[in-house]
């Protein structure tokens, strides 16, 4: 936890919060701090700045805080990732959000597996605590938008077009297709595949929408290492 | 498991294996292989090729293999990295081998809490068997090579100068430096800082070792996703 991110309901004036939850745990215990010791505050979906400890016992501290400073800007991106498997989706969501994607939807694929998409960890709740996880950890405050598609043809068909009109439309896929392109400068829709891939059929899909096809290498990476790898080679 | 990765005990015969363990687990009830199917299998250290399945019972798999591949390039690239906390170095040992990195060494720095270097997760079979599952991974057969150095000054002063010599040299330093380069081309020696980054000694003896600060941007990346990240940029 790089940044303690604030929710509405942790102010008990316009520059004042009052906190009981992890967050007191993790500052008494992880970060050790003090009264009157200062440490990096947000405002989820706002500005970021600085707390002063004001008073820290067993079940509850209170902060001073100020805000002064913009999060980090976004990358102009939109991901579509095949449902990874739940274990790997917790993972992935925390990467999402500490990578500063802004919009990621899951989306299936034959390669799916049905059960998947039946885990607890794709409940909205459940989601949003992973993501505040990567924002806390990359110091940033607004929380990525998650869109769940289980259905990939209408998703791809009537849907897709339109989100990647106008960017530089990329899908993942092994092959003998151009490499992915690097420092594209400009916003980006990209699909990364599930374990096994993308079918073909998936492919001519995601073409038809206006993705081009690119191959990333010879070595087959997990879903989590290929976003950030992925990434970071397109920003 | 993407490639079924094959030791020496495992040779029956010049062509043939036969396998008890876990990988006779994963066969079965993950892959779901039949008698007479195929799967690409790899010689540990040496090439790549494919194994038909001859028997498969509850206690042992026999197959039918012939190699003709070469594994994948490895990047041309030798990785310092603090010594993360053991549940991190579990999954930063696997992706170090799944992206190719030959050499890693895993160093002392002031922010490295000591109970980490206790963890049983550094014992040599520990470590092989992480760096075995990036492998599988990714589709390689060559193990990285993985050097312990618990002591930073003497390494830094002694021995990495000649590791360095003819690289291009980095550690990535939060600050107002240059930000790290794209596609260089050579060889890179990378430094990796702990969670909270070098101290400004530590930078200052990277530097005379002929190490180069570079910047990562603002966000504060997990190690996993900065190695991902900062290697998928530079190669």
């Amino acid at each position: 936890m790089n940044l303690l991110l604030l929710e509405e309901g942790d102010f008990v004036a316009a520059d004042r919060v009052r906190l009981r939850d992890r967050r007191l745990t993790h500052m008494r215990d992880v970060h050790r701090v003090e009264v009157n010791e200062s440490l990096r505050v947000g405002r989820l979906g706002g500005q970021m700045g600085s707390g002063r400890l004001l008073r820290l016992d067993a079940t509850e501290a209170e902060l001073q805080v100020s805000f002064d400073q913009p999060p980090p800007a976004k990358l102009p991106v939109t991901l579509l990732l095949a449902l990874p498997r739940p274990k790997m989706l917790r993972r992935v969501l925390q990467t999402v959000a500490a990578m500063g994607v802004p919009r990621l939807v899951l989306l299936n694929s034959y390669r799916v597996e049905k059960s998947f998409w039946q885990t607890p960890f794709l409940e909205p709740a459940a989601i949003r605590e992973q993501l505040i996880l990567g924002l806390e950890q990359a110091r940033d405050t607004v929380l990525p938008e998650v869109i769940i598609e289980k259905r990939f043809k209408p998703f791809v068909e009537d849907r897709l077009p339109q989100l990647a009109a106008g960017t530089c439309g990329l899908v993942g896929h092994p092959g003998d297709f151009p490499t992915c392109p690097r420092a594209v400068g400009g916003p980006v829709t990209l699909a990364i595949g599930p374990e096994g891939g993308w079918i073909p059929y998936e492919v001519e899909k995601f073409t038809a929408a206006g993705l081009q096809p690119v191959q990333l290498g010879e070595r087959i990476l997990r879903v989590e290492t290929a976003v950030s790898a992925l990434l970071a080679r397109l920003f």
